[in-house]
């Protein structure tokens, strides 16, 4: 087990029961979600956007157009916090007050970098491509130069990071123990990927490539 | 089409055809999602939080422990955002480029307030429970005075938010629309909900009631 960077900021102040000192359990959080909400500060006030996101070792790398005013002020090196939540299951107890969420949750806290060096930023891109849609890198049209210049590409290092994390079934007061005649457990909540479609360009009959169809298996 | 707000910090500054200006549009976005992620500024610093909510009419419901202290900071009436993003689909196109997601995602800007009032206070817990769990608050044991004076609910208005949303097959460059090896079409992402699990303590045969078993088709 890897202690998790214990900073005030990423250290949790409840539920510690609830945060994972395992790195692995961070690196799993931000390799299983696909969407990240980014987090940062604009004229005093909180900003959170969505934002697609990939990782590599212990460096996340995010990009949008340099026309996007978030990120062009995250860009200059502001501090930013980076989440990613996955819902489990919904948790169903005997008492409403312990209802809840099975969910596994990521924060990072830290400066955003502008990735300047060519070789890095195109890195960078095929780390956000191959998170969001693998196998695309090899297979579909690559970057033009007009299309490198059009983007930002900015990094974000792991040092400063938390998990936490609920499973399991309901917790219940003891008084709610012998209810029977409340219903008690979990549903189960999963992302799941349906058929791919091809756009209506694509001549009929054209095969889907394996890394489409089987790409989201993981 | 009623028009949301367009105060500069919620005015689109980039993808203006992505702003649905269709006060349904927030509504159902904030309807179907399960989880929001709340940013706010601690300390100078961005924190983005996933938390359950729920909507009533032109009001977002959230809460939690009072012991938390990221609602405790919430609810001094400090600015809040509040973002609800659902991913519908993973987009391919013929292009690295123009690969991207279809999305819908709402974002509130505003200040949260800490509801005092005790009837207003647990109607905001049942707003958040019929979100999460509906048809919960008729059949789990209601909250006690203990339980709740240990919860905090705040409320966050929607007088100031926005949608943006992407849907539909990739966008081609035309140089791209004849490279017919190369596989172009979206594949859908869904939230499914699995079969119920009871909690070991209820006994086997118990019947899963109805607003569990098909609570989450909505």
């Amino acid at each position: 087990m890897t202690t998790l960077s214990p900073t005030p900021r990423s250290t949790l102040n409840r539920k510690k029961d609830r945060a994972a000192t395992d790195r692995q359990a961070l690196y799993d959080v931000l390799d299983e979600g696909l969407v990240c909400h980014l987090g940062l500060v604009l004229n005093g006030s909180p900003v959170v956007l969505p934002t697609g996101y990939g990782r590599d070792g212990d460096t996340l790398y995010f990009h949008g157009s340099t026309g996007a005013g978030n990120l062009r002020a995250a860009a200059t090196g502001i501090d930013v916090c980076i989440t990613v939540t996955l819902l489990d299951a919904i948790v169903y107890a005997r008492s409403l007050n312990n209802h809840s969420m099975n969910y596994r949750s990521a924060v990072v806290h830290g400066r955003a970098r502008l990735v300047e060096d060519a070789e890095e930023k195109m890195h960078g891109l095929r780390v956000v491509t191959d998170h969001l849609a693998p196998g695309s890198w090899e297979h579909a049209r690559e970057v033009n130069a007009k299309e490198f210049a059009s983007v930002a590409v900015l990094s974000l290092g792991l040092d400063e990071a938390s998990v936490k994390a609920r499973a399991g079934g309901p917790g219940e007061e003891p008084e709610d123990l012998d209810s029977q005649h409340v219903w008690a457990g979990v549903v189960p909540v999963r992302t799941t990927f349906g058929a791919p479609v091809p756009a209506d360009y694509v001549p009929a009959g054209s095969p889907v490539p394996a890394h489409v169809s089987r790409g989201r298996d993981r």
